[in-house]
């Protein structure tokens, strides 16, 4: 079955595979008239991009984007927006001996399993590689959001042990260190964290938050398509992600209801929470609140230690995996969470603008 | 937009709110040839049915189902089944108060907000009320599932700060304690905390957990339509869900790679796991290992402390909320967890028969 | 798989055997704050109520509908509306004996091959008494439509050789004669047509027009959501209708360029076009112009003439349909094309709403 | 709203503009294990490619495809393939006047109206180039149908008043005449027609029939999938049809159920039908006869008479249109009618494996 594609209005269709010639995506329902550039593009892919640090791939791709259709004359057309990056420093040997035995934490086995045999050139279509067609279909819909006045932030908030302190956090650091942290004293001791992981030739997890803010309330649909659903299966679709929270998530199991529960008082003039514990989402729809949600991001299952697996003549055998592996996924997978929770989140103001009678009699007799 | 039907192939939409007529369900693509009777869905709608037990509800419905269509001589017929059950004990005095303000933790103010105005009684579409319609779909996908050797266990697994001992853990206690926990010494803890907490006119959340054993590999498709994304968005699509795990879930984040990857080896001459960290679903496709998930219950907000909110004046007010409440949500949403989980899985399934050209020229040709 | 869905923003799903308990649809993603009451609803399920006149079935339904979900105080709330007709008068007893065999021109034989078995009871779920779902659905569809000045005109336009002339068109005469003909002159031809066609045992086929105005321009997504793809799949998939045509349909095949293309002019300092050819409908996007659809109703195929068939042991056997049957179709046809001409429309205008940045940014910035 | 997507689980998207940097479609869904090479598409492609008769536009693109991901050692994966062609001779400078104005019978005043403007070059979006992408993804279809033993064949029945004669008919000719008529005879009389047309600066339209064997009994989904209702949504998708029929078509408006209704009866054991009046579908699912649509096309909009049109001062104004165009465009359609069949029988193929347990629990349980 088809499942490439997410978004009710505003869907994207990515493609391609690790090894493959190129990777992309296609979106398709993004508004007529948004300005957009190959710059745009570019900007977040460049977030995603290996090779940056000592704690992403050595793999050294420039992932440059063409788009090649849906753009004319600098503003989208309404029609389907394609967007190419050639995989350039495709090293297919470096991986033909995994093509015999599985390797543990990957979709090897199960792609098997699936479709009876895989590409097996570095993941294939499991690999991290097919995260830059979300990304640039995030870019989009991250302009467009813009546009609006609703900004997101995604961030790493711990790896490992090491979580930043809510005391010092600081939008602005979270482009300055490697590992995309807004906290620079947490950023140092993860650091430290990963080099003595890497010496180890070990791996470690970690979690991603994202804010969204500028949000009007309204957005989702009950009782399926409710907004944290969706970011939910957005958030859950990125490879490595193991759990997803909205607002105060897994903690909201031990409160009790009058400490959980957030006030509404009026501020301004306008209805407003005194506290958040909800994540801005009530009954699946945005309550004008900022969007609290978190990513729980599993180790890089590709480590250098000695590991057990089978191959595929049913032997049980020792690996050493070789080629290049991020020693953490966490910090070039922050756009990805950005990029899922940007795409859900535009879908979902589209989807909204059809609930009311008298919002479309207005729209459509003015 | 819509919002009430999910799945891709097997597909449900629920419809009614709490104090209308009635509540139902539609489902559409259920295979011709299953046998199915009202008791096989009565058994399931049983398990949610409130006035029960002193932690839940005391609205007295007795919900029985009427199947109004796609069975014929005690099998489906592969046409839509439409499940009804009528409201019976509807209030909707009760409930007139609350047309005036938002409660707290509730969703009239998001409704208001999207649509400009609600059915107030009782929640209207956002109240517990709607899972009726899931949990007689999930009776039908769960009896699918048997079919195939495949079975969902769903079990409240804390309430509040009482978590089970995964040492006394057993299933045949799911049903012989009103808080449907697998762990007779845990459910008495817990039921003396809501005790407490009952008297202190409060409420408290807690955890449930589902495990699926039997699934064979290969179930999920990549990437958007994984087994865990869409696990993941049925569950958060669930009222007061705040939160999904697979697997490990958040644990992940402070392990290695090194504890956190899951050796294959072989067993029997299958190609097996020595640990399940990843909760059976690697890439997003099942691995032949049982299926673990956990969702975050917020404590149900309606307690019946005062509380501060606004009304639709714009006055800032203090409530004191009437009716009929259930003081933790956690139990009777167990049956509701299962069976989000069942209908994903056999939509999972049932998609996954078109991914082979082996083995759909075998389907066709014989 | 589902099949009883349609719509992408507005959708509705049928359900409901001929001899099952009841018949019904569910709509969901109505906006809200329409007014709708059950009238509403039935003004158009007595358009194709049995038992009207001596060229409709004699059974005997009332077909009062039921609201049960999704409309408060008088208004639709954005939630699904869940709508049923009981059948009343269901006699199974009179089709037992068509479990056997195969009718001619029926779904008989093809239900059986892909479901194994089928309910054999008046056809089921082939039945045109699945109709009533769409056009209850139908009904909300064209309030929402007249509520934008939008209006449909479906009519017989044929019947058998009779053709109403285009000269003596005369809407307010649709609903002034048993066959729905806006020509009252060749409405008393068809009349004697099939009183000679009924003292032979047979049936005849014929054509339903469909005219919509007051449509805007700009409606329909290029290239699979284009209006007439979507109208052309609405119509077909009614029981009974084997062609489709918009505008001047099969007639442009031997057309000239020079005769068909529609010049543009400017007319009340408006865009408008000379002529119509296209039906309304360039490029899959509606052009301000009237829309024009035509359907192709094939002849009953239950006929009380002795036919040939096969019966379930494999026997090739002689019979003689009984039971109670519409010697013509395409009256009662009439509403049921009206209708779902109304939902394609009403979801294709929702769906233009998201269609441009600075519509958008209006409806959120104002 | 999304609009370039069309399948359930077999699923294309296809993108690109006539003057854009190229052309493509994303083919989801496609089951694993199915032998594919670019010129597998390429011979498909051929059939559509301009250039290569008198009576196609004399733009020389080689139209090349190129396959980008989904295919690894010869076979498909079961991932996306990408396949693209670059738009190698675009032209812009030649539109730049069409910017200004809009063409009778194309799709430029709609665009304008829908998105506010348009990409003008050679019709952008609208152009018959962007139906490369469907006939790349309907060789795939083709391909994998011809390995179920299921063949279609789509060719010109007739060109403005020239019809081809069934006693002539003779697939082999189709690709032995630049008309891709079956029926030498015709093929000679349409040209001479065409030649005068074409001294004429006039355009013609004409019809295209496709005939699909092979296909097993069952195959459709009521009561919205079924097979002649995504047929006609798929053929009517293609730019200038205007109308679609399944089997007697709009024949059967004529005719007695006494004459439509086909015989069953049994040949060699098996159920058989002694006339096709239904062109194999009953009640939307197929009966295992052939399959017969027919597909009206208008004549070229673009001819080179002068015509009236306005222009975006809203100014009546005289036209003369440049550029290269197809005289005729039925020959060039048959391809892109056969790939739009083939797409919707195997999504049809697909989607029917879910439709009984009996074939379920094999498939699963052996």
């Amino acid at each position: 079955m088809f499942g490439s594609s997410i978004g009710n209005i505003f869907k994207i269709t990515t493609w391609g595979e690790s090894h493959g010639k190129a990777v992309g995506v296609v979106v398709d329902g993004c508004p007529a008239g948004l300005p957009l550039s190959e710059e745009d593009i570019q900007i977040f892919l460049n977030r995603r991009k290996p090779g940056q640090s000592p704690y992403a791939t050595p793999r050294n791709e420039d992932d440059q984007v063409e788009i090649l259709s849906g753009v004319f004359e600098g503003r989208t057309t309404g029609t389907p927006i394609s967007m190419m990056v050639w995989n350039k420093t495709a090293r297919s040997a470096d991986y033909s001996e995994i093509a015999s035995y599985y390797r543990p934490g990957h979709a090897d086995y199960t792609f098997d399993e699936k479709y009876g045999f895989r590409d097996y050139r570095g993941g294939g279509r499991s690999s991290g590689r097919e995260t830059i067609g979300r990304v640039a279909a995030g870019a989009i819909a991250s302009k467009f959001l813009n546009t609006l006045g609703i900004r997101l932030h995604a961030y790493t908030s711990s790896i490992g042990s090491v979580a930043i302190d809510e005391n010092r956090k600081d939008f602005s650091d979270i482009f300055n260190n490697p590992l995309n942290m807004p906290d620079k004293e947490a950023a140092l001791q993860a650091e430290q964290l990963l080099q003595e992981m890497m010496a180890n030739k070990d791996s470690v997890g970690g979690t991603i938050d994202c804010e969204i803010t500028g949000l009007p309330s309204g957005i989702g649909d009950p009782v399926f398509e409710k907004l944290d659903a969706n970011l939910a299966k957005a958030i859950m679709s990125i490879g490595s992600v193991k759990g997803v929270e909205i607002g105060d998530g897994f903690q909201v199991t031990s409160a009790f209801g009058s400490e959980n529960n957030d006030a509404f008082y009026i501020k301004d003039n306008k209805v407003t929470k005194k506290t958040n514990h909800a994540g801005g989402i009530l009954g699946g729809i945005s309550d004008g609140s900022p969007i609290y949600l978190r990513a729980a991001i599993k180790p890089t299952p590709s480590i250098f230690q000695t590991q057990q697996t089978v191959n595929k003549d049913g032997e049980n055998i020792d690996i050493q995996i070789k080629g290049r592996h991020d020693p953490v996924i966490v910090p070039r997978a922050v756009v990805v969470v950005e990029s899922m929770a940007a795409i859900t989140v535009m879908d979902a103001l589209l989807a909204n603008m059809t609930s009311r009678m008298d919002h479309i009699v207005k729209f459509y007799k003015g």
